[in-house]
């Protein structure tokens, strides 16, 4: 997605080599303008897969999958990633390893938020290594629920994430692939739209 | 505000006593099209303040500052609740006590994020003790912004932090402020909107 793709270039930062910085408009300050474009833009992919609930992950997921959830009038949930004793009673849940913050965490569904018959799109910022996702689609699982396919921000297309969770049979729509980072150049994955 | 006040009637559930549950449409589960009309309300409460921008803190005031700074056509940052390995260089933190989590946590803004003469509207799901709004007032304190007001959902009108803030001087638009209680029985403060 073009308008993606030049945000990220005019404004993205790139540390350590491999580290995308996109927290001026993204996952730290947002632009909610943006952020709206790109739900209508998840909805416009996914406008034919009878959507029923959109599925998240706190805390950077949540803007895009409430823009998403606007646009295709649909509900949404975000996963917690602590038991906190506001969440009661049945819950579906799993561990999820985070690379960025080098441990394991819980994510954890009230389950009567996801139901059997649901047709779930996944919401993300980023997917690198996939872990997130998988953990999302575990909880899809356990409630017996259908993952029609997930909506990524950005995708950093050298890390494996994506394509192993393509090749299970995910149907991933990701706005921005990343193929390289190069001092201060980034190189996208040519799309077609 | 009438549309808030009968949702959290028609779905929130009491526990304990004295915690309000609204977690199927505010804060697990959101209801996108009500968040945004939540958001056009704090937009039009504070449409002469010439906000700059939207501060929330990280997770559940994420949507609902989102649809204010869409509303308001200014970006939106949110607090982070740990310093993660993504955040670097100058940031404002301070110290917030959880109640709901029985612990003190880091909330942490990268500077560049929050500038002097920035006019800043703070928003959060839920006020009760007043905490963690006295966290974002002290990043703005220490940007040498200004906090123009506070957006709050669901304000718990019987603990005191809303009182103690307001007598500090700080504008609160709550829009529905909780006046007690009873059984399954929730009663609001009558508000002039």
């Amino acid at each position: 997605m073009k308008l993606l793709e030049d945000k990220i270039r005019r404004e993205g930062k790139i540390l350590d080599g491999s580290i995308l910085k996109v927290s001026s408009f993204l996952n730290h300050q947002m632009d909610p303008e943006l952020i709206m474009q790109l739900g209508e833009e998840f909805a416009r992919r996914f406008a034919n897969d009878k959507v029923t609930k959109i599925l998240t992950i706190e805390s950077s997921g949540i803007a895009l999958a409430l823009a998403a959830g606007y646009a295709l009038r649909a509900p949404v949930v975000f996963a917690k990633k602590h038991r906190s004793s506001n969440v009661f009673g049945d819950v579906y849940q799993t561990t999820v390893h985070s690379y960025t913050h080098g441990m394991d965490y819980n994510v954890v569904v009230e389950s009567e938020f996801l139901c059997p018959g649901d047709r779930i799109l996944l919401v993300d910022d980023f997917l690198a290594n996939g872990k997130a996702l998988e953990g999302l689609l575990e909880l899809v699982r356990q409630a017996g629920a259908e993952a029609v396919g997930a909506g990524i921000a950005i995708e950093k297309g050298f890390q494996e994430g994506g394509n192993l969770l393509r090749k299970d049979g995910l149907r991933i729509e990701s706005l921005a692939i990343v193929e390289k980072m190069e001092g201060s150049d980034i190189f996208f994955k040519q799309q077609n739209e």
